[in-house]
């Protein structure tokens, strides 16, 4: 039987190997574009079911006050990722680095972020290592940077980052500011080729408690069911969407931004990062041309030149007929797809918020508008 | 009164604020054209005396064998250095972390390489925190990355590397190899400008007796001395020079390789170093053309395309009046030098030894061939 230190394990959700497809296609849709690639999440996930291991999640509320949680995540370009996957011993070593400076055992883990391969890499380590992950996150998406999660904007400290990669390299950031974290770990982790491992945000249960996106775990599979299920009754799921999101306890505002075909891709890997656009021509009702600037994330959507959607609000293309999300490094040529635009919680859009992951933060020209009010 | 911990000092060298220019002038030499402004160190090295602070010397053999001795130092371009001046206390933050890490105080430290700001730093940080300094160094020589020393060579790890800013960042390197330990801290030292301060090669006194260059200290100021009192006597110094050298106790062969003025200087900073060569024309008895590849420090020297002398030889141009050492930074075009080589001791002419930083090291295609053995 696995401890969890101070933890009252509650069975909320459970997430069983016949979850594990709807719950990273929902998380893909979360990763809007970034997060790298899911079905590697998944595959290395199952296989750590397939051994026996169990995942256990825990309600944010059921975390106790005194307990050590830690976020583990891969930090790199999405496109380096593909080539280059997951090392849980790699991860587990980045987490045991951050036990061994905290002087205790590791009570929980975190998802840093809820979109893409991050939110599944913590149900494994946590399966491997028999901790329990909290049904929370600290981005409600995916973001490009480590400092764009509300764990750090709400006053918690990156430090110690621990970055590993999978030849037993262990290297360790004290930053004097969340930021600086980034740029510091971000360069270690284009030395190791562009993706690596790590354990970062050392908090308690009281600072996650109040720090933290909740219930995103859940939302993830929620998405995924729901797209899977209306494919399957062949009726456009995006109704059943917006209104689940609608009917959150914290409600969010869903839309079709646009339909069309892809014209035009511009990607490139840069300073760790996959940067680029993909410009659409429109089908059906959609007229006009439509373009998404992404940085690893999809951050701002424009119609015909003007802005339809902005980061941190949620901009996700999906194939037009299976609503399957689609991530910037797969992004063709001639594909027909979805816009869809999704707006996150109050907890995100906050100034101090805005001012760590709003439009500014990545050097866009643009004062944030929340995706409801943009005509 | 200070604690030495297990070490008893002893006053085989002694070095007086009057002694600081001759000093930095050997350093300098040894420095071959890398190591950082010596005048800089200099300028840190005498306020810090000024201040009070004493300047305690250990002679290798005084070491006691279960000691705790650390390698302080700049890594970075020279070019920045010039730039960016060292923090003594990012120096000390450095040197605390690796103290924790070993969880024992620091017995004393030890220069990582003889050449240019490096012979003095580990002297500043000795005075500040009452700490005595090795007379010994790990390169007998400067040299570009921090896996070139013979404290590696013959068996002591690189990790950890402690790497600090000026502005209170740590980052800590633990690597799987001393090469690695290079590239991950080389990473780390780019992003935080160009230049940054380290800590490493935490060892035991029977450690660096086994591996340390010993007496380098008192040969740099011996180099200053010889260079300063023939000049003012009006004499040529290399006779004295190459003199003093040949009657060590191991031996060193020297030889002026050439006379001659800078016709062309090509320097660029790339990957985190000062990279380029010089050209120079003959004068009086020189004819032809010589020129010198360098990677922060002066790699290989060839006449008429003809090798005349290789890493890891020392290859110092100086000023052809004054006889004072230049570093790659400071060569202008039209400035007449003379181009000094000199042999390096046994203990870093072994396969081992070569293999670490020999010419093929700086993939440079050339079998080592000893100074005193090129025609």
């Amino acid at each position: 039987m696995a401890s969890y230190g101070t933890i009252s394990p509650s069975a909320d959700l459970t997430l069983a190997r016949g979850d594990l497809q709807d719950f990273v296609r929902g998380a893909a849709f979360l990763g809007t574009g970034g997060g790298g690639d899911p079905y590697v999440g998944r595959l290395i996930l199952q296989q750590e079911m397939a051994q026996g291991s169990g995942v256990r999640i825990l309600p944010l509320r059921s975390l106790a006050d005194d307990a050590l949680v830690v976020p583990v995540a891969m930090m790199g370009a999405p496109t380096v990722m593909t080539e280059k996957v997951p090392s849980v011993p790699a991860l587990q070593r980045a987490l045991e680095a951050v036990a061994r400076r905290a002087g205790r055992p590791v009570d929980a883990l975190i998802p840093l972020e809820i979109g893409g391969i991050n939110s599944t890499m913590p149900l494994v380590v946590g399966a491997r290592a028999k901790l329990p992950v909290v049904n929370a996150d600290g981005m409600g998406r995916a973001f490009p940077e480590i400092q764009m999660v509300t764990f750090g904007v709400y006053g918690c400290a990156i430090s110690p980052v621990v970055i590993a990669n999978e030849h037993g390299d262990v290297v360790t950031v004290d930053a004097t500011s969340n930021k600086q974290g980034e740029d510091l770990a971000r360069a270690v982790v284009v030395r190791m080729g562009g993706a690596a491992h790590i354990a970062l945000y050392p908090m308690t249960g009281a600072e996650v408690k109040a720090t933290a996106i909740p219930d995103t775990l859940t939302l993830a599979l929620d998405i995924g069911r729901i797209i899977r299920t209306a494919r399957a009754a062949r009726k456009p799921p995006e109704e059943a969407l917006f209104a689940h999101v609608a009917s959150l306890s914290v409600p969010r505002f869903g839309c079709i931004l646009f339909d069309g075909k892809i014209v035009d891709v511009r990607r490139e890997t840069r300073g760790g990062f996959n940067v680029g656009s993909v410009s659409l021509d429109g089908i059906g009702d959609h007229a006009g041309s439509f373009r998404v600037e992404f940085q690893n994330e999809n951050l701002v959507a424009y119609h015909d030149g003007k802005v339809k959607a902005m980061v941190p609000d949620l901009i996700t293309l999906v194939d037009r007929e299976t609503i399957e999300p689609i991530t910037t490094e797969c992004l063709k040529y001639g594909q027909r797809v979805k816009v869809i635009g999704m707006s996150v919680p109050p907890i995100m859009r906050t100034p101090q918020a805005l001012a760590t992951f709003g439009p500014r933060a990545f050097r866009l020209d643009l004062d944030y508008v929340p995706l409801e009010n943009i005509g």
